[in-house]
């Protein structure tokens, strides 16, 4: 029997009862669906995550991906993975009816990735990905491109990629030298060097179609000379054939996690005939790549998340069953064991996880509500949710991956000596997790993109729609008696927020770029934490709502657990904002801009 | 060449000029030692853990243990590891002169396991649990035990254990069913299992000497009723020959990291053949233990410093040598790149775990220091120094193994996308350190014992002692005008837990066990916090006063290092505890201690 990896009550109680799906089957785009069509959607989810990706989680791990003569081998199932998802229409569920998608709202579509990346992540990053790289060319390709490459991509035949990194261009796209020459015949030729590729080759599909950014000879330097190509493994010869493109794998890397999806380093073009197809107009790459890169980020917050979910579930399935000592009131020790959760230090624990995995999941899926606005409204009410929703990325990316860390190793710390064992698969959800603040930009980039960016883009508009839906959400719970307090912590908390971030500003007038940003990061972090609680207090509402309407006794049970994860929240992580405050509004001290780098040296 | 990974300097700057050895060696006790004996023993240190543990290092990770036949078979170079260790006189470096000892101090022998620790986790503990488990015996058993058992210990051919832990008894020792049967012959027939029992068989040694607890027959319940045996892998029969004891390894475990080390399971006794040799008094067996348990929590904090001290060394080399971006005040895409350690945001992660590392094992040699003073004074000066040692164990062992989580995930995000690949080692750090908040007592088992054992004992005496302490050292900061600041908020920062304490001890009086240490974790985390903070204000007064002196450009950049790490320390993580505080004084929401077990559960 499958262990549990995500409680389907909550995903429910989220998308119905917080988000209300409902009202989003009410505009056209999406009157095709309904909550009963929406149901069956998420149990043929569950079901595939349960048959198909959840049996081999650890047999991904266990077995990698290999490389032997140049092709890259993975776990067998990736097929049956990748054909399911392509015959059963996951890639496509938020894809438009006109190309072919199910024209699902974005809100489920990430509810059923929630499932399958909980189920096993490594599996679930082929369809993922290949999703995204659809989208892009959906979106900015023309129709040629569209029905060359989509079509197969969707079907779960060929596999998309996101081509960005090169060796000496991690985190600055700005320095990536893989250069594109225009040919006569309309085509580039391609040439260099790319390296953490996910999934940039496997023999569980027939085809890759890199998304890659490349440089025109004689394009501008820095972001503005990049351009967004398609270059496929295998191109199609004039008679329709698929015949090798001059892409080669140079090795794959061997990772501390995440072992079920490989990933490579690619050498383009080495006999100079490997053709790539412009996308949408030269230079204009990175924007085109920045659609992809948001979803991704989302991705991968939800990737985070739905990891933390399973080992919250594990180690919750484990804690009920393991007999551990006595209540502390309780010193007879002839009396029989107990089992451990019921010590409030593994309680703790417990609602730790608990806290960051349905906090993390509830911004998610508000981040694909604003994105589902976006899609079925217009004129201002699209542009609020596309600013909310572009200011919430970083942290929807960042809370999960830097959160879910702690969280999966308080997963870990559960099962005591075993959680240290390959006995139980919480010390791979320790690893695969660690993978989360590094892909689709560090955390540290993130701060930046958040505190340098989105708080500042449209004279701060984005922040100040921010701080009104919370606003209006504080307004909801002081309806409530019960959600008093929290309610005037929330306050206080917006305005701790709405202060350090007018001194940031100052600072930005006053100061060097450096000393403006030297705390991004920070910033980041008590922004996040101000954020998941607001996604509290959101539940905490509903939840209270619920209560009124005499549900049935699991229902109670399910509500009383939100509560009480929503007080702890309120009361053992929002809290942390207070050192963060101290420190962010501190100008005396910039011991990391001033620091020089020789005083790290002893000789 | 061997990365590095120590800062020997800053070793002698706490050795020196923080702790004063010089002082210890004034002492009758220790006075065959001088500076220049304990340079050299440094150096030889140095030289071995560069010869012999740092080159296998990784070999030991991708090699682990393995059993064959009931054999456990560990890396060749385990054998050469003993042998050194004990040939060189390193197991037996601060036992006295009078058992074949080298009567070091004992804040020179911790500084030695540190470098071996930082050279290599896994290789190291195989001298150092041995190095335990004679000393329980040199301690506690009788001159018999004594001869027959720590010569070969301490030369290293005899491996030591420490042998606690049970299926059904991991945390709660008072449940442990190992049965030991009185025969008319003297010895104990000893039968029980035994999980978790590190290095409990290997083929580099010729024989394992387990500290083994165990119940007499007709024993008290819980843990009045443990004793402490001797009991070995091969017993010495009649003519002096080692005979197999009837112990055999059921299996061993596969493991997250600490992988050179293999972690066994026991059968004992299976035949009904097992001698073992009791421990000083029956039913005592829990308080020798502890002897052990203590040094062994040391033992855990300096491991998990020693870890987090070789993945930030591999991070700054790192750093220095990577290129990428620009600073931020730069835009000009056509410069070259810089290194990463002049972003901001990697010095701040630099500075975060040079302050932990640093900070921790500072620490771990003050309370090393006070132990030396425990060993060569006597009367009230004596018992202080043990209360002290007492009251600072918990926090040494669990600041050091949490943090040391962060630190290592920091030094492996340093890296980027190459961090998470076994292409450096810091992914193996990451690995090898989560094992530290689980052995030798959980976090949350310390943060019990602080909170619920250390700070009440003797009417509060040893917290009124580390107030005093820590009191003097803020005199001390007030005569430099440069340290004004942080001295304030170090008193400050006493002031809380004060306050914190107080409100606990209330608490205890008007509430429930459960009620009072549900926070324990939490209290423990704010009393590390000050206490590094503490250990870094007495760094920065001794960095102050080098500077006085004239020092030379390198010891200068050393200083200033250490300074700006200072003002980093009392700048970004002091803080963190007024976000603590203000959990630990809410007396209104107890989540942890309400939330029922079915609330959990969504059916």
């Amino acid at each position: 029997m499958a262990g549990k990896f995500i409680s389907e009550r909550n995903l429910k109680f989220l998308l119905y009862e917080v988000f209300n799906v409902d009202e989003l089957t009410g505009y056209p785009y999406y009157d095709q669906h309904n909550r009963k069509l929406i149901e069956m959607v998420l149990d043929a989810g569950m079901k595939l995550a349960k048959d198909i990706y959840y049996p081999i989680l650890e047999e991904m791990d266990r077995t990698p991906p290999e490389m032997t003569d140049g092709r890259v081998k993975v776990h067998p199932s990736v097929r049956d993975i990748m054909s399911e998802a392509g015959e059963g229409g996951w890639i496509a569920s938020n894809f438009p009816l006109a190309v072919g998608g199910e024209q699902l709202p974005h809100i489920v579509a990430a509810a059923c990735r929630f499932i399958f990346s909980a189920a096993n992540y490594s599996g679930s990053i082929y369809p993922e990905l290949t999703a995204g790289a659809a989208r892009l060319i959906t979106s900015f390709g023309n129709d040629r491109l569209v029905s060359t490459y989509v079509p197969n991509m969707l079907n779960g035949k060929w596999q998309g990629t996101m081509a960005l990194t090169e060796p000496q261009a991690g985190s600055s796209l700005a320095d990536i030298t893989t250069a594109a020459a225009l040919t006569p015949d309309g085509y580039y030729r391609i040439r260099g060097q790319k390296i953490f590729i996910s999934a940039g080759d496997h023999d569980g599909v027939e085809n890759v179609v890199h998304l890659m950014l490349a440089k025109i000879e004689g394009a501008p330097a820095g972001v503005k000379g990049i351009s967004l190509f398609v270059v496929p493994k295998n191109r199609l010869d004039g008679d329709g054939r698929l015949v090798p493109n001059d892409i080669t794998v140079s090795s794959i890397y061997h990772k501390l996690g995440y072992r079920g999806t490989p990933i490579t380093e690619l050498s383009i073009g080495e006999n100079n005939d490997c053709h790539g197809y412009l996308v949408g107009e030269p230079h204009n790459g990175l924007r085109y790549m920045f659609q992809m890169m948001n979803e991704s980020r989302l991705g991968v917050g939800l990737g985070a998340t739905a990891i933390a979910s399973a080992a919250y579930h594990a180690a919750l399935a484990y804690a009920k069953e393991r007999p551990q000592g006595r209540n502390l009131s309780q010193k007879d020790a002839t009396l029989p064991q107990v089992p451990i959760i019921q010590h409030a230090d593994v309680k703790r624990m417990l609602l730790f996880q608990r806290a960051v995995v349905e906090g993390s999941l509830s911004l998610n899926l508000q981040c694909w509500r604003y994105a589902d606005l976006a899609q079925v409204t217009s004129g201002e009410e699209r542009q609020e949710s596309e600013l909310l929703l572009d200011i919430l990325t970083p942290v929807a990316k960042s809370y999960p991956a830097e959160m879910g860390i702690l969280s999966t190793s308080q997963a870990l710390q559960c099962f005591g000596g075993y959680g240290y064992c390959d006995d139980f698969p919480v010390e791979q959800y320790f690893r695969d997790m660690r993978i989360h603040p590094i892909h689709e930009g560090t955390t540290g980039i993130q701060g930046m993109d958040l505190l340098g960016r989105k708080v500042l883009m449209h004279d701060g508009k984005a922040f100040d729609l921010y701080l009104a839906v919370i606003e209006k959400t504080v307004e909801e719970a002081k309806t409530v008696s019960e959600l008093a307090r929290q309610a005037a912590k929330m306050e206080m908390a917006l305005e701790q927020l709405r202060q350090v971030t007018l001194h940031k500003i100052r600072q930005r007038s006053n100061s060097t770029a450096e000393v403006f940003l030297a705390d991004a990061t920070l910033y980041l972090e008590f922004f996040g934490i101000i954020t998941i609680a607001w996604q509290w207090l959101r539940q905490a509402v509903a939840a209270c709502i619920a209560m009124e309407q005499r549900p049935s006794r699991k229902d109670r049970n399910f509500y009383q657990g939100k509560l009480y994860t929503f007080r702890y929240f309120f009361s053992y992580e929002l809290p942390k904002i207070f050192g963060l405050q101290q420190r962010l509004v501190e100008a005396e001290e910039m011991p990391t801009v001033d620091m020089e780098p020789v005083f790290f040296t002893e000789n």
